[in-house]
């Protein structure tokens, strides 16, 4: 894994295959992506400093998991340091190194974990458990002045699919399993589990857990809250256990109490999840709106009831055009029919191509139950005024939806800063959060100086409202700190997400990125609560201190 | 309200009207229904203790509600002082009344609310919130040994929707509605809850918050945890607000944490919900199956993906004979038509009528998507032979369906026990944990040598399993403790659930009638942290103490 960007060495975005690109990004952010680009600090560089690691600890460490599985070596060190957000990634490559755990331990079953947990409480360290890494909310980094050791738990071994359940459509799952791998398991005896994020090849299911996580597709499958039956977690009390039962009255639920805890309550070492049966018919298919808002009504309309979809997501106008500027090169044939297309929907239609914006809906099942499906949104979305453009964009979609994260190292390398932010809100709220929201991010750039770009899609649909996910790009003003100038826009945008009724976060957590207006999000007496249950549980800050509250 | 009993006075269970009745009843459990009966104890004859009321205490709770919203009445004080658990029906006939609260209190506002609250913790004093007074876990009950002075705050003046917002299908409602009282308001704006347990005609929003609850149509409109999008709470350290969004990842879920907290978090003044449109169509057909396990079945079939229906039931052999018992008088033809059918089933479908089982499925939404669904769950069912009889006995159990209730206090008057207890488990577990509990009630019957009935029916269908509900009867020894010989019976269920992977309840909570199984259910360390976050947030134990843990 890089220790200073997103995935593999190797792996990385490029515009060299996207012809409209290069001229997009000049005209929306004044860049220029053939300017000459930044690299990181070289590793030979970087100051990595000597880990504190008491002879007892390592001692213990060595026993728990055997010496094989005890790292102390710098680049496992500082990949395991931190996770991926915008702040997190500048600083890596500045060389900006954090408070660096001073050991990796690789444990390799649950009984493991708990002689970790022992031996991290018996010498007084933190510990912080790893799974995939690529936490965007700051919920990997040690406190940077924690004077204990500190012990990142890689949770990397423990990837196994333990059983499934076929009458029950459970499977028992080790909590350090990536994507890529859960799916390839359970494929193999015709089952998926259908969590799709961003983040799926590079993320595991303990921190899709860990973080509340939401998948592509969880409109069909439900969120990872949804998904999760049952839990063992191994905390300073104990191993706890909750059943995989479908629902239950017991009480305020430990099982929930865990989803979104970022390892502050313990380490998750395997849950019981939903999985269903491969389904016969998989399809995207893409959809253009007039505008926003009629594609936002749209899903409003979908989700009313009786449709069932797997991918309900519609991009606004900038992000629409900033799809269609990462099309690949175009054969003569698409390019004509492109055009036919454009003057079909501008003479025929009415359609303002500057206000137009691309959507994808999804459907899975049966051929009858897809075609059914497909019949009765169609219905709906006539009534909005869309034209279904086919199969082609949502297989492509489908296609490049894991790469994007790699476009934030791309843009670093040519100084440009581009984050995002989402958030969930009831459907009569969401063209405010929307106009609101464009209007801080404006104001920001404007305030800073910088010519910027902000783009947002609809990611996610309920029956009472929805997730608004927005991205935003600009070139930091010449000589300035680009983290002061990103928490400028940042901010903005969450602070207008807590002022206007919705919330800090519909899926990326709080960790140390949200934390200040979690108070806003969900009151003083919520903050209370939270922090009664971390403090009372884990008295002496021991699980991942400072995360969340 | 009855003091000593279900409902309002004056409404009662009859066998008078359904000639099957008493013969069903002398054979399955050797009562004469026409026996001489056992009134409660006269209210005259009743000892209630006279309240230990401060008067500052009582100054301040008149200055927080009005004089005429503080009541010391005895009646109104032995009504509060209890739910509606076989335990504490029994006991309140017997006139053993417990620590009945020192006074009740009717608040008409979240402020005063929060002023009742003040001066109950100024005074060192208890407070249990009260909703219907339908509880069947022991969740209303103060402590026997409770030495300071305890006040019941009686919800039922909040009883307003106070807001629709029909663009995201969400209604601002006041926490102490009743059901019926709720639907009313709802439907004069076109709209539905969907929520509706047994105890719908005596029970609260708030009620149901506080308990996890589900209703009978929540496989298609979701249990109360998925209703409840927003929360308002009074607690000791302020007014907890979380925003009704449909997803966030705020950390550990403060709102998730309210669900099922049985009033020892604070008083929930107001939800934020889901309402749908009343659907153009609404429907319950009846269905028999050649046994339970193939009813089961199809049920798991139908849960498996792509029909949507609204009610899953499915009576056992037991349950079946006594539905058809409960018949009232049948005319000649229904008499003729019954046999029709039963030489039909006999003959030509080979059913075993002893081990033969009536299922409901519901059907909700508009008549293409009902037209739709009949047909898809059709296909299933018949795969699992099972045979459509129409909407008449669907009807019939959708009149009939908040009466069952009542038939505890018929039966105590007769000297027989009956209660319930239900729970969740995996489709796997079912019918294993179906044989075991039944096995375990025969073993308690034949150990006390008596003779007793169990009944049992799915209720709810998941994707991954099923609430199974269970009814027992039987008439004690002569001579013996009621309590006693009910206790080694609901016992005896409830550690076979346990023991067989199933949950204690899957929506009747924990009160103090399941508590000793909870750490069973949810490990130790789910109990350590549910004392933490109650010790944590109300060290001085004023709020419904004793519940839970």
């Amino acid at each position: 894994m890089k220790w200073w960007g997103w995935g593999l060495e190797g792996a990385q975005f490029t515009h060299e295959d996207k012809p409209e690109l290069a001229p997009f990004i000049r005209k929306v952010l004044g860049v220029d992506v053939g300017r000459a680009t930044t690299a990181p600090i070289r590793w030979a560089d970087l100051d990595v400093p000597v880990p504190t690691l008491p002879d007892g600890l390592r001692v213990a460490l060595e026993h728990a998991v055997t010496a094989a599985f005890v790292s102390v070596d710098p680049l496992d060190r500082v990949v395991h340091a931190r996770g991926k957000s915008l702040r997190e990634l500048i600083r890596q490559r500045r060389g900006d190194v954090p408070r660096v755990p001073d050991v990796v331990v690789r444990p390799g079953s649950e009984d493991e974990i708990t002689a970790v947990l022992q031996a991290a409480l018996t010498a007084g360290a933190v510990i912080i458990a790893f799974g995939g890494g690529s936490s965007i909310s700051g919920s990997l980094e040690a406190p940077a002045d924690e004077l204990r050791p500190v012990i990142s738990v890689d949770l990397a071994r423990l990837n196994k699919v333990l059983a499934i359940d076929g009458t029950s459509r459970l499977a028992r799952v080790q909590a350090g399993v990536f994507g890529p791998h859960l799916e390839e398991q359970l494929g193999a005896q015709g089952y998926t589990f259908g969590h799709f994020p961003d983040s799926f090849t590079y993320s595991t299911l303990g921190g899709w857990i860990a973080t509340r996580s939401s998948g592509m597709q969880s409109d069909a499958y439900g969120d990872i809250a949804d998904l999760t039956k049952g839990l063992r977690v191994v905390t300073p009390f104990g191993t706890l256990i909750t059943r995989p039962v479908p629902a239950t009255s017991t009480g305020p639920s430990v099982r929930e109490m865990v989803l979104g805890s970022e390892g502050r309550l313990g380490i998750i070492t395997e849950a019981t999840v939903q999985v269903r049966r491969i389904p016969e018919r998989r399809e995207i298919l893409g959809y253009l709106f007039p505008t926003f808002a009629d594609g936002l009504a749209a899903m409003r309309d979908i989700a009313a009831g009786e449709c069932s979809v797997s991918v309900t997501r519609v991009s606004d106008a900038p992000e629409t055009q900033f799809s269609f500027a990462t099309r690949t090169r175009p054969t003569l044939i698409d390019r004509l029919q492109s055009r036919a297309l454009t003057t079909y929907l501008q003479r025929r239609r009415g359609f303002d191509l500057s206000q137009m914006c691309l959507a994808f809906i999804g459907y899975e099942g049966s051929e009858r139950h897809v075609a059914e499906q497909r019949q009765a949104v169609g219905t709906i979305v006539k009534r909005h005024g869309a034209l279904c453009i086919g199969r082609g964009p949502g297989v492509l979609y489908d296609q490049k939806k894991f790469d994007t994260p790699y476009i934030r190292d791309f843009l670093l390398d040519r100084r440009v800063a581009a984050d995002v932010s989402e958030t969930a809100m009831p459907w009569s709220q969401l063209m405010r959060v929307y106009d609101v929201v464009s209007a801080a991010a404006y104001r920001a750039f404007a305030e800073l100086g910088v010519q910027g770009y902000l783009m947002c899609h609809l990611s996610h649909s309920y029956h009472v409202g929805a997730c608004l996910y927005f991205t935003f790009a600009f070139e930091p003003t010449p000589g300035a700190d680009m983290i002061v100038e990103y928490d400028v826009v940042k901010s903005a945008i969450q602070q207008a997400f807590v002022d206007n009724g919705a919330t800090l976060s519909h899926h990326h957590a709080v960790g140390t990125e949200h934390a200040r207006w979690l108070e806003q999000d969900i009151s003083a007496p919520g903050v209370v609560m939270l922090r009664a249950l971390f403090d009372a549980t884990d008295p002496g800050r021991h699980l991942n201190p400072g995360k969340i509250v």
